[in-house]
């Protein structure tokens, strides 16, 4: 069962480990954390090889990365096999993604040995393998998300073939219409060159206005000539920029939305018709219907999520059992994947360690008095206060003696602040799992300390001044800002938004991951060397033109661009960045092109659409889609169902108090009314349950559970074997072994 | 009742012209589509003075523009009246637009006042009232689509605010970073500038990096310093860049959608309440009942909708009265204005007329052949490789003879499809209302070939060589390529969605050109005459600093933007044009601030804040929705009904046919069937009905339809009071109009 259906369920599948068949202690072992964390090492490590490789950042001889890679190459081997082992045979071959492993595996290895044969009689040749690397990340198992937005954008493709195509055709008649227009003119640019005269060269201008790059340059010459050729070009910016470049967007955007929720509505199926599986394993008859008795039920959780406690397991019983009457019938059963989902906060009410130990001091009026100001939304306001007078101090000239007192005396201020709060909080629950500005403001306040002190005791002692730790000082201090921000409500909803979409965000890391690192082997190969870079007062031949007499007046060498180069992998990521931003992208292409050939301009144009008009919009769309749950998102049933449960067993908070926007102020109050005099309603086992406010949820699993609730109760879904056809590659692993542990 | 409600019950509300009271008339005469066409001349001839005014495009003295003002804003008071007198009172005095106008007017006749008094004695003043001159583009009730727009600005506006308070806040902080880091550096950017040194300019650097104008080169002096310092730039864009201006989006787009959903259901409502209202005043009692009589409803449709045929009213009251009883119930007479919003198509099956008049030829064995011959796909493939032959000979050289001979060819070509083409098939249908496409087609040819038959004739009588009449030749030609992407199915699809946006962006051009005015009328009071525009071997002084000193050695200057100023109303629109296409937008905001003052970026900030991150994204967010909604809306239901009934009548075309995609074959077909060999379903009046295609609905009338289907037929809405107050600007004309014609 994949990690989205049900983490539980699915790492724990196979039962008890020690008293399991061998092919069920293996599929153990494949899903061990460690043996996971080891693989991502390898594939990270081949990835990073292209850091040590010719042409290298660090470089290492030719020796070591080989053997390196080897030993990767080793280890994708033996986990594929490992896969193999716990797979059936027919599904195994079935699936691409293995293939595709193989081969790669075995191209590496031809490749190296090739290579590394022409080197030893001196012969140069290219390391093409390098750009399969990726395809290890993309193909084991793990990384089920980048290869969903792989499949996303795979099902995208024809529809955006043909709108791409419909643009094309735009840019090649606009061109030609230019031609005609302006060609015989014997207009001139800026840097008076001829303007408008090569038909392939305006395909070339025109495609660079699309992405606003060279506007209104390409405009001016046309426009000091007349007037109304002005027109033209507003015209062709309507068209191409604005309609085209949103109806990319669309089109990317309404397929993204399609494909997610189809693989989602597969997962929820898959899950549900697993679930309806373990029913039917476990069922004893009771009467006319079969149930799963209450011992079984126990033993089965447990089995598969022996994290939780037990006052959270008793709970999950009073609700799927609700009648108490010691066996769980199939609805309720079925939705177990869903109860152990969600996440049930078990709040130990503690009293403070101080209260506890002396609580004649904790509890005088003076302490009340200063817990009681503490609380003060007063006490919130003075800091805010003090974090601007801060912010001014920082702006200030940092050499006059008085501002560097002044950042003793704040960062004394924001000290006291966080002992005064947990003075007044109980400690445990302040640095609670999901206290994240806690968290932040601490470490901050902490780390700053630690440099500030570091950095004055280095100055004092010696006489050097270490710019890596003052910079460090200068970017901790103003992070420290960042703290006004949540003390105003409306900014703290955007930025919760803003971090639940971050883990999702990682994957499109992943992707731009593997996209730049293709772009950036093939960039090495064409580009290496031919663009130099000099400090400013260097005596090299052609310092002024990077080192190549090719690019002499041309923009690139004015702008003084030489240092975006392909001269290694880190120089090649940044100019890679630099065109995903898109602006001057244009001078790239041109001074590349002009230091090697002109047809060099496609790999330039080439990157521009897949990251730009595909990648770049799939990460708008994503975010859109968060936004967009993030609004539209209510609490589901399960989850009532569990929070009603809680308020039935009096071990709840007030649901009022839950609001997310409030989540420290809960704590506060949740605190105040259970610690100080009489809350409402001290529930006996002195904790309480909360389900983990939307803060905390992925938008992934929001996702999952709106297109769950499209799916009626009674539905079991299509059998396994046509959800298997529908995806194989997604839903293999799991399912497999699903059987095996049946 | 609004345009949108329904067009055909709005204009003829008041029912039988001649015979009705004075009131009615008024309202009628309001409405008159003729009085509503010189409302809107005399909106745009009160715009167009701004291109008369000094700074003038064409100049007029000041006496010409101010007594065509004063007789506009005599116009606007003569319809405010008319709009007073058959509005009631209070109604029409809580009506935030007419005391918008009313203001508007006052303010605009004392400003003139005071302007030509001061003009009298040569005082120089401002004509600062001219910014006010939108409001009346915009309050008057036909705008109704405009005015939509700004209260979806309006209502984003707190959202967007918080989020925009966060941005800049980010912006803030990482220039304070960025202060910190780089400003004791002593770095120089490549212009020889000090190097991020003053905290302002770093503010306004990283703002425009946000719009990326300024990448790479802001970030070029600390890169080539250390490479580390680059991630503080990605750092920043990833954040500003990319996530806050995607939040822009969704925050645009989120309210947007809920707005407009809001927006149209109020309509919705409200034609549902006045549809039953109507039914309340036209009811009969018939056994336990009331309903319409069969009379009266004719009477009503007749009354409405006087330009539909007999056999189209007969066809709706077939639906309406589904099984003859003489009589319309409530719920079928509810759905009345729905079943006239429906575009029925009705198809007179005519013989062409050459069949009529020479059978004996038309129908011999030549004939039919060469029919047969057209209707093949491979007529419409000869056809597309002539087209793209042609694209070849327009791109190579106009100067060898043979090439202009052969552009006569391809227009005879052209010309024998078009006859080809009406030969074949009825000319009345081949050029029916929707045949978009076979318009487009014959009408550029015919422009063409006029075109080319004037420069030939020009250029043979006199040496004179028309450069107008040659560029427009160029462009049709190049225009006639379009062609090739009608015969391709997907292609078409994309662009009959493009086709159906083209009617509400026009809401975005009002919208835009309302923005640009106000921003247009401030830029030329602040900018006027600051930058000066000199042909290109002038020797005016400092010609090529653009006439002002102040911009020696700028980017302005070196990049000849010198054209881009605000010397006159159209090249202030030119440069707002290139603003929103945002490149190089620094570089005229720094331009401008050198010729002026510093704090003159302010304008290009709000400027980019407006249009980029407000306008902009209101037009993607539309451009979305219609997409969005282009591919999930389904015909409704009452269409369905419709559909049904032709097709029961036996008056309808095969469903299958209705393709959109299609249209044109089906016309074809259904030709060909009816025409040919006893075609399946002859009806005997000779005529059919089809629903129109998608293809020639508005992105509007989907949406409204699409909302409407939530709304249960039962359902009468909330009360005309509740909806009134719910949105009084837009619900008040129509709905007093309705009950003065009760």
């Amino acid at each position: 069962m994949g990690s989205l259906a049900s983490p539980h369920l699915s790492r724990r599948g196979c039962g008890n480990v020690a008293l399991l068949p061998s092919s069920c202690w293996l599929y153990y072992l494949y899903n061990h954390w460690m043996i996971q964390a080891a693989t991502y090492f390898f594939i990270f490590l081949n990835l990073s090889l292209a850091v040590f490789e010719e042409p290298a950042v660090y470089p290492l001889p030719f020796l070591a990365t080989s053997l390196i890679e080897v030993l990767c190459l080793l280890v994708f081997s033996v986990r594929l096999m490992h896969f193999a082992k716990v797979t059936p045979r027919n599904i195994f071959w079935k699936d691409t993604k293995n293939i595709c492993v193989m081969v790669a595996i075995l191209m590496s290895l031809t490749d190296l040995a090739v290579y590394g044969t022409l080197r030893i009689y001196n012969v140069r040749s290219i390391r093409w393998s390098r750009i399969v690397r990726p395809i290890f990340l993309i193909n084991f198992a793990e990384s089920r998300q980048i290869r969903r937005a792989f499949r996303s954008i795979r099902n995208t493709f024809p529809e955006i073939t043909y709108v791409f195509l419909l643009f094309m055709f735009s840019v090649l008649m606009f061109s030609l219409m230019a031609l005609k227009l302006f060609g015989e003119r014997n207009l001139q640019t800026a840097e008076g060159l001829p303007y408008f005269t090569n038909y392939l060269e305006i395909v070339f201008d025109l495609y660079v206005l699309v992405t606003t790059a060279n506007s209104p340059d390409v405009m001016m010459p046309a426009f000091d000539f007349s007037w109304w050729y002005a027109l033209f070009f507003i015209t062709y910016v309507i068209i191409n920029t604005y309609i085209f470049m949103s109806v990319f967007l669309a089109v990317v955007y309404n397929n993204y939305r399609k494909h997610l929720k189809n693989e989602i509505r597969k997962l929820a199926y898959m899950k549900r018709r697993k679930m309806v599986e373990a029913f039917n394993l476990l069922k004893e008859e009771e009467g006319a219907e079969f149930v799963v008795r209450e011992a079984q039920w126990k033993q089965l959780v447990k089995l598969v999520a022996p994290d939780i406690s037990n006052s959270h397991r008793e709970l999950l019983l009073h609700i799927s059992d609700d009648e108490q009457k010691g066996f769980i019938d199939k609805k309720s059963f079925v939705r177990l994947a869903d109860l152990l989902n969600i996440q049930v906060i078990t709040l130990k009410i503690r009293r403070h360690p101080l209260g506890q130990w002396l609580p004649h001091i904790y509890n005088s009026a003076a302490s009340q008095f200063l817990r009681g100001m503490v609380r003060h939304r007063g006490f919130v306001w003075t800091y805010d206060v003090i974090i601007l007078i801060n912010a001014v101090f920082i702006a200030l000239d940092e050499e006059s003696p008085y501002i560097s007192y002044a950042e003793w005396v704040f960062l004394a201020l924001y000290i006291i602040e966080i002992l005064l709060k947990v003075y007044t909080y109980e400690p445990r629950t302040f640095f609670g799992k999901n206290q994240f500005w806690n968290w932040f403001d601490t470490l901050i306040i902490f780390a700053a300390l630690t440099a500030t002190i570091l950095n004055t005791t280095l100055k004092s002692t010696t006489e050097y001044n270490s710019q890596q730790i003052l910079d460090i000082v200068f970017i901790l201090r103003v992070l420290r800002l960042i703290r006004i921000v949540d003390s105003i409500q409306r900014f703290r909803v955007i930025m919760n938004t803003l971090i639940n979409i971050v883990p999702t965000m990682l994957t499109f890391g992943g992707l731009t991951l593997v996209v730049y690192y293709v772009f950036a082997i093939i960039g090495m190969e064409l580009f290496q060397g031919k663009i130099q870079f000099f400090p400013a007062n260097s005596n090299a031949p052609h310092a002024l033109e990077c080192g190549n007499p090719a690019l002499k007046d041309s923009m690139f060498a004015r702008a003084k661009y030489c240092k975006n180069n392909f001269n290694n992998f880190a120089s090649s990521f940044i100019v890679l960045l630099e065109l995903t931003v898109v602006n001057q992208w244009h001078v790239f292409a041109n001074g590349f092109a002009n230091v090697t050939v002109q047809p060099a301009k496609l790999y330039f144009i080439a990157f521009h659409i897949v990251m730009v008009i595909i990648i770049v919009n799939i990460f708008v769309s994503f975010i859109l889609e968060a936004f967009f749950v993030e609004y539209s998102v209510e609490k589901s049933e399960v989850e009532t169902a569990i929070e009603q449960k809680i308020q039935e067993l009096g071990m709840g908070i007030q649901e009022e108090e839950l609001q997310d926007e409030k989540l420290l102020d809960n704590m506060e109050s949740a605190e105040h009314d259970l610690e100080g005099e009489g809350g409402t309603k001290p529930p006996a086992k002195g904790l309480v349950f909360k389900i983990a406010s939307k803060r905390y949820r992925t938008v992934d699993a929001l996702l999952q559970r709106m297109f769950e609730a499209e799916i009626p109760p009674e539905d079991e879904g299509p059998s396994f074997e046509e959800i298997l056809n529908l995806s194989p590659t997604d839903a293999v692993p799991s399912n497999v072994t699903f059987e095996a542990a049946a």
